[in-house]
């Protein structure tokens, strides 16, 4: 029985791209990649050990000749020295303007390589091929690619589109529980920012989507996919709509900068920003307290943090006070008037913050 | 008296914009510059000394802060690494994204400027205020940008267009005798390219070219960006009619490289090459010789060499082959039927090229 697929457009200016997602999406490769005869296969060591070969033999099987760039896994690879290295090996491979890159990982992956393919011969062609959950619901889609600089992330970039996006929902069974999990964040905030009928779903099927069930996933990806493309088709340059992705991200940048980065995980820190959106929001926007408990039962049902780090309140919201959004005119958060119904809102008291943060101490 | 500033708009999407041409243009760049209050002034050494700190001064006065990158002369600072020390100073400086990038050089300065400013938090606004004529007229125009590679030229960009381009015909006043006529090569191959009145005034109008008079540059600037513009304005992607703007270029990339970069000047490289192109247009395309006596004529009153250097042609066409242009399916060049009528053309029989550069040995 032929496994089904799902196909999402997303509909950015210049062009439109398929999203295609569905179990084994990886081995129909051939029939989705561009045209160009010479491939660079970027990837990391990790996801290239996993899918790497097989992927390059239906490409080979269809005519490509492919290039193998492998990095180290990690965020740290994601700087202007790799980014380099990766550069002078498609120069050294004579990858010519109707070659093409496949971008075979995650996020770092996915940003570094589709960067590299904005600017090798001022553009060519990428195929983006997500193996995480938040690269196939978040990164992979929106056309943003860069690498950080010592002095900040993502400080070097480019808009740069994908031809296709393949997001096989079997790749995601190799994930750590608490990778997995992590990753889960995101889906509730999606689930946060698209319709309430959406969140409920989420709700009925959290044991499902809990156990990596293909279909469930791939019903999510779906889902997202759609969230984040009517985002940023309608706001293609992050002007107004797109800062709505930073729902809890204030109050998670926080949290991951006063722990020091990788002692809790983006999306864990996620977790807690959500609710804690969802309590400042309850004081300050009507957000409802029925509400406020779906949120923490779901985050717990998907095994995530609800409490903020045992850290000083005060530690904690200096470090708000360097969010990008804040240094305008003053706070901004993204709020909720209801499940569905979020908004980019002004901050006068710092005091609700602060007293939020309390409220949520372990 | 007010001097006078000719305007003529690039129409390319997704905006147009104006190139600014006139004695004396660089004192109003405050009436031209975008809002954003900061902006780095990216120069190189020899023109910051001349120019630099006039242009920053005027930015002050009109409530700008301007941070100075100054780079070293040179093609060879047009690297990855320079690149990187730009984008290092630029976060340093915390230019944000309301902020932009002056561009003061020539084309090293505003191919490495502009290609900084494209992937500087995914892309900031750039004025480029180039300051030789060839920059005026060709790398300024049509958002080409980019670094070399050690493995070869302009392998790394991005397409970006600049908000304004300030054209003052007073700077090329300090170009040395020999590096201004190699320049005017470049103008010669706009003239062909163009239509035949414009030829025809840069006949009659050849010795105020020479002594650089302001008025007849400005008509020769404007009128140069007028036929770069329509050219990049209907290709912007270098798929067609960007190709005609190799005019000459085979055979001055294969003088270029048989004597070694740096002996002969691109520009002067380019005049033989004109002049070769037009005799290959005898041969393949009824070009008339009459033309060809004209071109040869006004090369010489620009004191453009017309011969080519004692290398044996069997080099030299060892170096066409190698053009991008002649990798695909045979050799091509851009060849003319009359003035103003050029277009990329097959060409089966290698020995009218050698017949052609025989003809033309010193």
């Amino acid at each position: 029985m032929s496994k089904r697929l799902v196909r999402v457009i997303v509909n950015v200016s210049p062009k439109a791209y398929p999203v295609l997602i569905g179990d084994g999406v990886l081995e129909k490769i051939a029939a989705h990649a561009p045209r160009g005869k010479k491939v660079a296969v970027v990837s990391d060591e990790k996801v290239f050990a996993l899918y790497g070969e097989a992927l390059c033999g239906k490409l080979k099987d269809a005519g490509r000749a492919t290039t193998k760039i492998i990095i180290k896994a990690g965020e740290q690879q994601k700087n202007m020295e790799i980014f380099s290295t990766v550069l002078t090996q498609m120069i050294e491979s004579n990858i010519g303007r109707d070659g093409w890159v496949a971008a075979l990982g995650g996020g770092v992956v996915g940003d570094l390589a589709g960067f590299a393919a904005a600017v090798y011969l001022r553009g060519v062609a990428v195929m983006q091929i997500p193996t995480t959950l938040l690269a196939q619901v978040d990164s992979a889609i929106g056309g943003k690619t860069g690498v950080n600089h010592h002095l900040g992330k993502n400080l070097i970039g480019a808009f740069h589109q994908p031809e296709t996006v393949l997001c096989d929902t079997a790749v995601l069974a190799t994930l750590s529980e608490r990778e997995y999990s992590a990753e889960l964040a995101e889906v509730v905030k999606y689930g946060l920012l698209g319709e309430a009928v959406f969140f409920k779903w989420l709700e009925k099927n959290a044991a499902a989507v809990m156990a990596r069930d293909c279909g469930a996933l791939a019903r999510v990806i779906a889902e997202l996919v759609k969230i984040k493309a009517a985002i940023v088709s309608s706001d293609e340059r992050e002007k107004g709509r797109r800062a709505l992705l930073n729902l809890g991200h204030t109050f998670a940048h926080a949290i991951e900068s006063a722990v020091g980065y990788g002692e809790w995980s983006h999306g864990e820190a996620v977790a807690v920003g959500l609710l804690a959106a969802a309590r400042l929001s309850e004081k300050l926007n009507g957000f409802s307290a029925i509400d406020t408990a779906r949120i923490e039962s779901l985050l717990s049902c998907f095994a995530l943090p609800i409490r903020f780090p045992d850290i000083s309140t005060e530690s904690l919201s200096a470090f708000m006070l360097l969010d990008k959004k804040n240094t305008a005119d003053g706070m901004h958060f993204v709020l909720m008037r209801a499940i569905g119904d979020a908004e980019l809102t002004p901050l006068a008291n710092k005091e609700l913050v602060l007293h939020t943060i309390e409220e949520m101490k372990e």
